[in-house]
């Protein structure tokens, strides 16, 4: 009997590629996550599609490009005919869950304007991005934000924790030495282990609800998104993991005083905002980073125990598992904070494909180089759930034919591309730009990573010669020729995105005059 | 006591501009459009935003260009969350619906897919472009796309054409002088008159049905989109227009052996096609175009008819009149037929607009050469009707400042843009494109009009020294910096679109980190 193929998609929020030892950390150890790599495949050049949570999930569950899905900030909606990847594979027969986050949510306006009951099937998962939401929390919890059916909250104060909101209070608050509580809203706060125990934490709580959603599920295939807020902010840590790290763990940053493209209007606009200037310092990167590693090192942990129990259970090999992030983190270098931008500390993401399938042998334990973008998910899942890939929409490609073989398939993408709106972000009102004018895209290829501005010089960084991107080629004229030949790319690939979804492809790829013909319709016959 | 504000949207179909007396037609003469132009404004550098009729109409309805609403082709529907004329102008107390042709439709799997009701409002006007089909017709009626609820086709069976099909087997079939009948798929048919009394055609009945909807409403303010068929093809004219006109009115062709851009990949092909090898015959323009023009004929006197009945009702002075096509006809034109390309006598649209507001009096009879887009009637409607224009989503711009004064608005547009997939079209075929290949753009500045493909050469024409658009310089390297700088252009338009349709233009304009932190979200503050 051929076993059910599962699908465990996990996700680490604003986790940078080189926060794992697998890619290459030198002071923090994640051995369950490095275990993964060796199961699977390691890709290096793995892109998201955009450096912010919702506009790169949105690419994500639909393995769309920004471009198309239009979600661009994180206040956007998914617009009602995107498909997600539960409209994929349930259709399969999966059942399709989140434990965790999904930021991609459907808008109450948007489904009463065209008059779909709030009771039905599909609004019932449209918050929680067609997901159906076995135990879904956003991980962010201001009091504003607070409702009844926060599940993390109620599980908060039903063990005890009996503030009104447990998750900012207590979850996401650091305590010293004192007791005395110090919101997580200050990063000065991160000095300090968590107001609360390990096991009661986001990263164990989810865990141990992803294990729930695996025993609640031994009839049918699932795919299930477990999607870790950390190590988001609030960068809060309990304790075992809080003490484990120090500022002689942390590593130097890159261009601290971001001298590099410092006469780029919106990369020196960036820089002034407060969460550039507050990380731009050491003497925060020095209490910061090490409650971000310790936040990462729990993960670490907790995915070596939800691994254990797919071995125990028998399912380690019928489950498909991928690890990866929704976009990485500054940290300060380059002065900068946060993410948004396209240096490779922000827009590249950590990605492992583990493949249970035995043709995906010769391929265990190696890293890939070739560039791998968020799109390829869906379209890799629906490949290993055994359906047929929607051409006319998916702009991914499977990675399925990398993972089993060596070599680099045949027409696989020599560019990866990725797409940011800075127009949620404090860099418009200080550029006092046009909400639709603050884009940005950048194009990579082997040698080059090229960005592109609406209104602002381009970028363009030596990749061979200067890896760390402090040498913006951007206006030097020697490389116009350069520059030219990435436009030339960006403009192709623009200009040619499936944003036309109305019709399957195996429709579109059989027009011409037969099919009006068949259809009685004769067009300029004499 | 204020007049309510009523708009007549008048659209005709494949209606070449320069075939209206107004606009110079030598042997044609249109005096009742005349007449409206003199009422009001003529734009005489008015693009359509495609040339082909449900992605020119979906901009038309949407106020947005191509590339966003990803109506691309003629079997395309539109998308759940796109909003059209209806959506904008029915909260304002508006009855908005349409007589005639939409071509702009939701699908049903679309709806069913998210659970909508098939009997709800949204879905009684899903067929029709979310105009209320007060009178809604095709304007294509093979016997397989024949229904019980053909409006015009139950008309005549009721009047006493027997037919089954009596669309297709008088209305829009010639008969000779024995009586035979000679279907109007067929072009060589244009050479008989409709076998049809011309008070019963659908460009008679039609119009009548609009008086009928006009007379329906009299207690609220309406938006009727009058949205005539003709001259679009089967070109089947009744008497007494098809004797008006015989081959010695036929204006030249323009480059009638297709000399020009004769080595351009994709204009080859589009000769190739049997409309373009049919329309490239003298013999064929004989026949066809004198029928094409008492089409447009019989058009302008029931114009006139409608004018005349506004005028008895005292509703002139305050209904806003447009008239326009969706797109023009090659006619045989550099030896080809049909649309789809970017030449002005397929991408240029009439556009004639009566304000009837005072303010406007100073603009009455004027013609204007600002460059004008099918994307500006929405907010010209939404302007006039008294809303605000939903500038997050809405790409054009009113025309209301052109219309109340001679001055060109600060910062209107100097470059139109026009966009063609043409994967539905047999090019695709010939040219073994994968369907998201098969795209072009136009650029047009006052001196010069680019065309971009994806894959194949540029064509650029100098408009001012070369108004035919003979001689295309799209590979001649004198010019590289010209295209240099239109390619340019087309890249900073194509990213800044409004593909992001979310949130409020307000709430876009809003954003910041003080946003954030009065949702309680403080984002690295030390």
């Amino acid at each position: 009997m051929t076993k059910r193929k599962n699908i465990l998609f996990i996700m680490c929020d604003q986790l940078r590629q080189d926060y794992l030892s697998c890619y290459g950390h030198r002071t923090l150890h994640t051995p369950n996550i490095d275990a993964l790599a060796a199961l699977g495949v390691r890709f290096d050049n793995a892109y998201c599609q955009s450096p912010l949570c919702a506009p790169s999930r949105a690419s994500f569950y639909s393995g769309r490009y920004q471009a198309n899905h239009g979600i661009m900030g994180n206040d956007d909606a998914i617009q009602l005919g995107e498909k997600l990847i539960a409209d994929y594979l349930n259709p399969l027969g999966y059942r399709t869950a989140v434990v965790g986050k999904t930021h991609a949510r459907r808008s109450p306006e948007d489904m009463r304007a065209v008059g779909i009951d709030p009771e039905s099937e599909f609004a019932r998962t449209a918050a929680s991005g067609g997901f159906e939401p076995f135990e879904w929390h956003e991980g962010l919890c201001p009091d504003l934000f607070l409702s009844e059916d926060h599940g993390y909250s109620n599980y908060l104060r039903e063990i005890g924790y009996a503030d009104t909101n447990p998750w900012d209070t207590r979850a996401n608050s650091g305590v010293d030495k004192d007791g005395k509580l110090h919101s997580g809203w200050a990063l000065r706060s991160s000095a300090y282990p968590a107001a609360i125990e390990e096991k009661h934490s986001e990263t164990a709580y989810t865990t141990r609800r992803a294990i729930d959603f695996i025993r609640d599920t031994p009839d049918r295939p699932w795919c299930l998104h477990l999607s870790y807020i950390k190590p988001h902010w609030p960068v809060i840590a309990p304790e075992p993991y809080f003490s484990m790290f120090s500022k002689d763990d942390v590593q130097p940053a890159i261009d601290p005083n971001g001298l590099s493209s410092s006469d780029h209007p919106v990369i020196e606009c960036f820089r002034k905002l407060e969460y550039s200037e507050s990380y731009a310092r050491q003497d925060v990167r020095d209490v910061v980073i090490p409650a971000y590693m310790a936040l990462i090192k729990q993960i670490d942990d907790h995915v070596g125990n939800l691994i254990n129990y797919l071995q125990k259970e028998n399912l380690l090999d019928s489950t498909m598992i991928v690890l990866t992030a929704d976009h990485g983190d500054y940290l300060g270098d380059y002065a900068l904070g946060e993410k948004d931008l396209f240096h490779d500390v922000s827009a590249k993401i950590p990605m492992i494909v583990v493949d249970p399938d035995r043709y995906a042998d010769v391929t265990r334990g190696t890293t890939r180089t070739e560039f791998v973008e968020s799109v390829d998910i869906v379209p890799t899942f629906v490949e290993y759930a055994g359906g047929t890939v929607a051409r006319e929409r998916i702009e991914g490609q499977s990675l399925t034919h990398i993972l089993r073989s060596p070599e680099t398939p045949d027409g696989w993408r020599t560019f990866a591309v990725s797409e940011t709106d800075y127009s949620e972000r404090g860099a418009r009102a200080l550029l006092d730009l046009e909400p639709n004018h603050c884009r940005a895209t950048m194009i990579r290829s082997d040698k080059w990573k090229y960005v592109h501005y609406v209104g602002f010089p381009e970028q363009l960084f030596d990749m061979e010669n200067d890896p760390n991107e402090l040498n913006d080629l951007g206006i030097n004229s020697e490389y116009e020729s350069v520059r030219a030949e990435m436009r030339n790319y960006l403009l192709n690939w623009r200009l040619a995105l499936k944003s036309r979804v109305g019709l399957d492809a195996d429709v579109l790829e059989g027009f011409g005059p037969e099919q009006d013909e068949r259809n009685g319709i004769i067009i300029g016959r004499w």
